[in-house]
């Protein structure tokens, strides 16, 4: 941390300031600069916010905090990318992974209809919705634990894995003894009481991005599954919300570039809530793999006029083969396999 | 609804679209303009999302929705601003409402301290939290059970209702045989999972704006705790997201005067999550005020660089008191009282 | 500066930079902390950017400014208020100023018309744009100099001084002599050319907020007039641009407590472009006042229905007149005179 | 547009609107809906922003326009990509384009170090700024007309066609004397009397996206250049301003993907402001051909670490190299050729 005074400190308020900051087990190193006097504090500093309160004492301008604050999901701990292994489908190796299916598990026919298409257009994992959080309590909320099983049947039916979203902790036994992977969404990216009860989850984890959080808090995120003890998180770039209307949201590429730098988590890319137009899904599927990314998340659906929800971001069938067979080249390109 | 096709669309595609809006229950009326069709759907559009999807049919442009997705939490169904009641103190009547207290709740000498400084201080409602969402699992998470019997302990010392936030669904009942108003955080405001959760609460329910929700998203979360038969809902701007850095969030005062003519919950502020900085709290708490605010949440802390989370957005007792003071003429100036 | 090193830099790339910083004409500092290594930079590092450009350098994560960079619109520098006279009405002491008008100036009649309108409910200065920054080339662009005539007329007929804006630099001295304040927008915040040329101008400027300034960048823009050598800036806060769509901008009050701490130069608000609705403007005018404005900046109309444009956020001359009345007793509690 | 009416609007109000719709020239069309009164306006609604501020007449809720307003840059008028030509390179054809050079021309000798080195590792056009819109007033604002001079002298030793930014009406002509083609920087994308005045330009316009330009306020930019008679402008996706702080800016890449639907004027990416970060720079261009961007523009120094402007984005000329050599596959999996 670096400790900012105001133009003009008394010197009895910064000899508080480093009181404070050796009480709190730091060494204090004061500079006295031409316009300001400045505090650099020596020590961890991570998970050690009492200096950052430090603000409130008199003639204190500002806080700086050095470090970032994630630990066990940066890459300076772990040099080389975490392979996740899903069911046998490895996430972070070399070969891209793509997971495809309909927002929501709408009935028993749909998903299987929507499993055979999607695996015979070459995805390796099935997802799929059975809880659904809505913006309006007006909607359709998802088939609970029914959808849990056509998923589980349609799992069986095609060999492929199943990723499916949990929104209340206390249901996580039930959601992880149906499917692969457990899916944490957007809009709890930082319900903190859900991500910890993850750490116990015997399966692995898609942590989505939330909308509104920079990379920084995203990390922080993973960080809450890995240090409760389950080290196998894959990251997820979703969009973020900007002023921008034209697209639901906004996919954050640099992020990815950026992400596969900091940590060693797999990174994987939505860009059907990305951009909220099945129009622009394959241009930022080839994206996302040009920037880097471990892996995809589509969603298929074989009558998007007729979802329950997310219909104008879906692709049909033969649009996502179309895709799928075009990502080829670009995976190629990026020293991937597919 | 209102269904833009593209320019040039074919004749068969209008038909189709035509078609699928009846199937849905509505009346469809072409209109055949210079450069687009147009089609309006005729019908209650609210909790039929269906519509929407059919911008995945051919040549559609897009759909437009016409009416505001919120129906329970509207002006329109009910005129006159409900009159929320914690304990005896009305939120939403000619009265200001005073909400203050630490942000966490630290320990029961630390509450104790600060109820009866905020009391004398002039506020009607003490906050403070036992279970705290922190961006990072090192940081402190609230001494949860313990943390609500010291503050029912301060409760019950100084006359003073509480507030406290609820985390997780499954602790409602424990959570509400402790206080007397339950908090949603900002966090989970789209946790769509806890806010139905709330419907069965006995007690009213402080709704915190989410950093990134619209002014629309955020009735409809309300709409969420209303439909599910929890009528005694408060609205509690707390600051939004943005690109400026100086100040922690952007306090959304242009919120406050539209969710009053919007909808007839009544509506706080909490200008210390809304600055971020003690510095800017009392002029914010004037400007909520002015902009129609019903009442307002404020972090107070008797060692603000000793707490161990927000100290830098706590006033100290004295400066709250100060505050308190001059907004009595603000609140005379809005025609309320305090 | 703080040079913040990558973890486990090596010895020669520290020394690499510490060189370089000394070449710079800066003492550097370097601090061997636990996990980084950090090169405090000593000097006044304001208008020393190539500093900045170290990171660059083998194993430099991070650049560190410490200083704000703006120096002349500082506090710091001149504790006092800054009062700009436009015209004998003055601006930054008690008295409040109310600036009104409307958007643009449409014909001789129209302008008249509103000026005596707005000089009886009560405002001090005239404002009306002549020239027109429009989203659309299609759009009206305004009556140029035939409109800076009518202008300077009405200010003739009411003894109201005016405000108008101008958008080339060419244009200065042809603007000035027919106005008594010249007005930025917020489309040209950053273009530098044109607020350099401010610099020689003798009539004193209202700079508005860009849609995507930060503070900072804001009163950066500011020190572009003053320190080519017009001290006469009076700011203005006239909404950011965020993801809320319900209001044509974001309302940032928070910038108006934040601007009085760090600048001496007077701050008013325009709620009308903050807003984009008429019926949130008034609440906003007296939020604006209770945050600490010293002025307000308000769109009237007579007519606004038939406004080229803006009308959706003009008042009508009734509705300002009992928004000014109002806005007594706000200014009183406030400290100030209206 | 569509005027939706306030519910329960009386009758003589719903009259009065239709009146003003047609007097307006427009066929005003009511619908009766169960909730809302809804009246359609049929008629060419671009360039007819009267019907927009028909939102302030009594009862009225808001005005809603269905058509796109860009009419001259859009697919719908001209579906075949515009191929600009600049002196013999061709932007908008199958061939990919990579501009690159410094930010600043910061001497004769820097430039044409620059120009030669990038010459050789692939680049078509030459880039470098003369005249700097600089944040900070103390920063370096370029070397003006020596600096174009330095810049004509690079062109014509390497062959390279040149472009640098604008930033006064009154110098275009000067400035088309010595380049190739003429850059609209992102702070001045929204000043309207510059792009007007591009119309009369002879050289083709290189125009940045505002930091806060959504995609359709960009293309109505875009309409300002080509409506005042030049056609030959190129687009350039630079990032957006969002809440993200780890990088400078969010390089959106949907609206690459979007714009090439939506417009027939060629799509460049500048990922060097776009991230802000050197290191970011290569997987950003790869992604920006995957999105279909039709070139690039990258910013390339010999020392970015004595650069005097924006260091820390530039690749140094063995990395660009590098970068233009990788990026040759992913062109190939696009179907361009480089």
């Amino acid at each position: 941390m670096i400790i900012v005074m105001e133009a003009g400190a008394h010197k009895e308020n910064v000899d508080r300031v480093i009181a404070e900051v050796e009480s709190l087990g730091y060494r204090a190193h004061p500079l006295f600069g031409t316009d300001r006097t400045v505090i650099a504090c020596l020590g961890d500093e991570r998970g050690k916010e009492r200096i950052q309160t430090l603000d409130s004492l008199p003639e204190v301008e500002r806080v700086v905090p050095i470090l970032r604050p994630f630990k066990l999901s940066s890459r300076e701990v772990r040099p080389e990318t975490t392979i996740v292994d899903v069911k046998g489908v490895k996430i972070g190796g070399k070969a891209l992974v793509v997971m495809a299916g309909p927002c929501a598990v709408e009935s028993r026919e749909q998903i299987l209809e929507v499993a055979h298409a999607v695996k015979e257009a070459g995805a390796h994992i099935l997802r799929g919705g059975a809880f659904k959080p809505r913006t309006s309590p007006y909607s359709f909320q998802g088939l609970a634990e029914q959808g849990l099983k056509f998923l589980a049947e349609a799992s069986q039916a095609t060999g492929l894995p199943v990723v499916t979203e949990l929104v209340d902790a206390h249901q996580l036994d039930m959601v992880q003894d149906y499917v692969d992977m457990i899916q944490i969404g957007a809009r709890n990216s930082q319900n903190f009481f859900l991500l910890s009860s993850l750490g116990r989850a015997v399966k692995p984890v898609l942590l989505k991005r939330g909308m509104m959080s920079t990379i920084e808090e995203y990390l922080m995120a993973a960080e809450y599954v890995v240090t409760n003890g389950n080290g196998n998180v894959v990251l997820c770039e979703r969009g973020i919300r900007t002023f921008e209307t034209y697209t639901r949201n906004t996919l954050d590429l640099n992020a990815v570039a950026a992400m596969k730098k900091l940590s060693h988590l797999p990174v994987t890319v939505d860009p059907s809530h990305g951009t909220g137009r099945w129009d622009l899904v394959p241009p930022m599927c080839y994206a996302s793999v040009a920037a880097g990314a471990d892996g995809l998340l589509v969603e298929v659906h074989t009558h998007p006029d007729k979802a329950v929800s997310d219909g104008p971001q879906s692709l049909k069938p033969e649009k996502f083969q179309a895709m799928v067979k075009t990502l080829r080249a670009f995976a190629e390109a990026a020293g991937r396999t597919l």
